[in-house]
């Protein structure tokens, strides 16, 4: 059976991916791509790579027949989901990719995002979409937030850490290497290509990355008392991929084990051998994540590492992941796409 | 129905492409994978990107059983198929991905190669792989020779204006930017990163590449006389992806008249509306090429470019293509997959 | 004896290039930076790599003290010259970076530029500014009009061929391949990293590039009657740099004799051993430019390969040579930085 | 005053960038060049991008007439130099680029280089050449042992701190950002273009990376006690550069307040205003190190980042600014080029 979908914001980075996940989905039909200013261009105008596709026409969000679909993802700047979600049909299948509904507490999305939560009512029912913590919840929501990739990679490493025990709470230094796309396709100066080429360096470091609101909230419900982490994103001149390396306190074995145990039934999470360093490189334009654990001379030390597609598995892939426990479908269905290497 | 086939070479970039593309290919099953000098190793040691397959375990070619198989994948170095070929079982199809046999005339390989055909007997039964312009011979295949990619780069821009007489034959030049991927795993100096990095220039120039022998094989049969073009690659820093700038003379609508009917109901040929120019950034990762005619304020001068990702469409890709045939499956079984942008 | 400059539109990369050379330029001294838009700003908040320098703080051109100038350097967006230029001191030299007079004629200027030549009685006394080519005249010069780094780049592969008579000059076919940084630091979309990473693609192709207005003018003077090149420019993800290889008719031995004769007493110009290519890593951060020869299979045909550094040869570094010899400093003064590799 | 110099080990990167910076040094003349691998070749040949230099060609070490010489610069493999510069003359001034003699205790040369050492004898007027702290020693010694790279960012970074007692010692967590040059012109697999490309990576993590040795011995001289830090380095897909992001306890202003009052006076270690950035692309091709400290919205951690060129002020650079000391040239002669930005 084929579920109906629209994307909202299909001009992004995030919804060309959903596009080209859905492309070789089984389950899933695209029926309608919205984005506003370029609404009227037909999608290969937008996104040449996905001319081969036989895809609606972009249009305005206004323009779409909610009624005929399924399910709809919303791949729009933060703030415009809330209210946009707010006024679709109640019975209609919501995966947002972006900000909008992740922070369960209106006041932390205000804290974090400089505004008024625009729907505070439905936010209640939003449920957060790391699918592998909120299994259960996901298959019966009706709107799902899907995650910050930044936090989604952090996450990955660290979850059945903090719920086990096995770390120094208060000792958790998160230092990320990410890859330009999660920018997106804004225009900003210091993401021209020769901005961004040949250099490395630092951004929102020092506690002001919005994606802390996600940890604070997620770490702080698992642990059952506050967290707070560092958090230390870097530009790299790589177009998809974000690589976390946490350095923590606790027993390098006892970690490794733990997150083996935690992920030994989940098809996308990977842990690697004890001592073994993961690679940017060998999750892109995948749904896969790959964490390794690595000792230090220095007792009682260790560093997590994990990676993923930020643009798939960090957002979109994760979506689609959402979308199939939402509409009964195989978990991993259409998400199998091996990573492109070299 | 599911086919089960073998990959010999498969610690090579090319061997991990046909890995990536199975995975996702319902009608195809990997029993076997041959790698001499990695023999014994896990394929996700040699590609940790593949380790979310169980795949068996790398072999040497003599472990292989191919009593047990439907087809083989050659991606060997050249030099090493022609006698290997020679000794696998009459009845089992094989789909080589390197140059051995390429080359209808035995004497061409050893002009082009630097070595003597090992294999004279089988060449006559060879078919050139080059999927769009000999489906029929492929269908009844029993050993298909893949075309070098910079070769089927060209072929795709220049094959249907030399059969309609659109341009002249004695003013073909055609100047490549190739990808890294290109030259393989093998260790060389001008391909460590801190060399080919913000770098671009020539190699093999002048009239001294390889696929030149099947360029003059192709074209010259083609037109019925001979033909000689112009081929001068230069390595640009990208993995993946050949553009080949073809710079002739004739009448640039005509051109794209000639090129638009030709590819209209070819899957995974596409040519752009008149003046757009494709980019290698829009095939990567797929069996996609994208083909662009651009006329000049010189009269009676056009330029024809295209573009695919040369260890999908100019290599693994266009071997599943081959095999698919070869085996009654649907052409573009398991190859509709998008390509990755960015 | 030390000169004062100023430099006028010093945030973009060429100011920012001019700055870099002029800091260990034993004979200038910056006096004066200014960039309207940014104007008050410090120049290390603008181009954090030139923090080491005392440099004067960025201001509007109004505020610039032109009386107490030796030279000054233009480095605006085309279009804004002219008027400056015109209400400048009548004796302060001045050499222009940008578009505004390269083209004698300024019809010619409209036609290519799309607006009318603002000071065309100025224009009369503009030195076309490639150095080697017109060096007396540039000595005596006192305006100077940069050379386009295309123009640049072109030019000393083809000028000492066209004017020897040893090529034919009805086909030549120069296709660029070109760093990002010369399409400066303004906000375009198809200028992201995201968008320009692991991509090449042509741009401006079909005989529309601005550079042939150069192109047609110098070449046809030259060979006194009309001359028109085919340009097929392409983007390639490197920062800086720009190889042309010039498909040719002509004897490869006879363009090689021809340009190593041209070019033997040139400090920049450097014509590598027939038969070798050049490589843009070769050149970048300098003022070198170097050249190659190729012969081919076929005979009567040759490629010249040229490539230098767009921001440097092609644009600052010429700036800086035509101001020694403007001022009476020795040409090679300041310039003589060895290419920075890898 | 020109000083006769030669580089032994000169067919590698940093040789290659100890001949560019004293292209333009004036006080600097390169008399001899080895390399025994191509001896008998042109430099150009082997670095193209310095063939404007007039060089000597490349010799193997026994050619070198070592009594011409005031200087040598040895930039060989470890485990080449000790035995090298034993049977040197004795009054001949020797800058170690690699590291024979950076370790003080020859059981720890054995320790992290799990080779004896080859001249013990000499150790002891072995002087550790990180110029800003070693000033004095450096200026009367005979033989200066150039620091590693990653150890010279990283003590840019910490050794003010240490000394000043403003952050604790037995919670420096220093993660590295690695420029792929670091790796050298070696042939290895993992720094293909196609591996290293769109990768990162750790390497060498766990306290295993042999620059550990420096850092505790540095460290703990320092301290007057032992200090292990946590080190892990990751290599970024980038030509030049490394950047050290060192997670601390302490306050940040404190942190900022002692390092800009330690670098005041130096001409080319710069403290960013507090909560700055820095940037690799800032100080490519330079013997620039910018230092930036960043607070956090946890109390009492800091973020102290360093980055510098490692081929340059961590390498030839500071091999260069030590040989200045060693024979009384003013200490900044020939390294004031600025960052070749973008």
């Amino acid at each position: 059976m084929t579920h109906d979908v629209a994307i909202l914001g299909a001009s992004g980075y995030t919804g060309a991916e959903l596009v080209r996940i859905i492309a070789t989905h089984p389950g899933l039909r695209i029926r309608a791509l919205s984005a506003d200013r370029k609404a009227g261009q037909e999608m290969a105008a937008v996104f040449p790579h996905l001319r081969h596709l036989p895809l609606p026409r972009l249009t305005t969000v206004e323009e779409v027949d909610f009624a005929a679909l399924d399910l709809v993802f919303c791949a729009l700047p933060h703030g415009l989901s809330q209210a946009l979600v707010r006024d679709l049909p109640r019975d209609l299948n919501v995966v947002d990719l972006g900000a909008d509904f992740r922070l369960r507490d209106p006041a932390d999305y205000e804290k974090w995002y400089g505004q008024p939560h625009a729907a505070p009512a439905l936010q209640p029912e939003a449920v957060y979409g790391l699918t592998e913590f909120y299994r259960d919840a996901i298959r019966g929501a009706r709107l799902v937030a899907g995650t910050g990739c930044n936090a989604a990679t952090v996450q990955y490493a660290l979850r059945p850490l903090i719920a086990a025990g096995v770390i120094d709470l208060d000792d958790i230094i998160c230092d990320l290497k990410n890859g330009i796309s999660g920018a997106g396709r804004a225009l900003k100066e210091n993401m021209l290509f020769a901005e961004r080429s040949e250099d490395v360096a630092g951004y929102s470091q020092g506690g002001r990355h919005r994606h802390l609101g996600e940890f604070d909230q997620e770490f702080s419900a698992l642990a059952g008392r506050p967290v707070q982490i560092l958090f230390t994103p870097h530009l790299v001149p790589v177009n998809r991929g974000i690589l976390a390396s946490c350095h923590l306190r606790g027993d390098p074995q006892a970690i490794h084990a733990t997150l083996a145990a935690a992920y030994a039934q989940e098809p996308f999470i990977h842990v690697l051998p004890f001592g073994e360093a993961p690679a940017m490189a060998h999750v892109q334009g995948s749904n896969f994540c790959h964490i390794g654990v690595i000792g230090d001379r220095v007792k009682g030390r260790a560093m997590v590492v994990s990676t993923l597609d930020n643009l798939n598995k960090g957002s979109s892939g994760q979506a689609v992941q959402n979308a199939n426990l939402m509409l009964g479908l195989p978990e991993t269905e259409g998400l199998m796409l091996a990573p492109v290497f070299p």
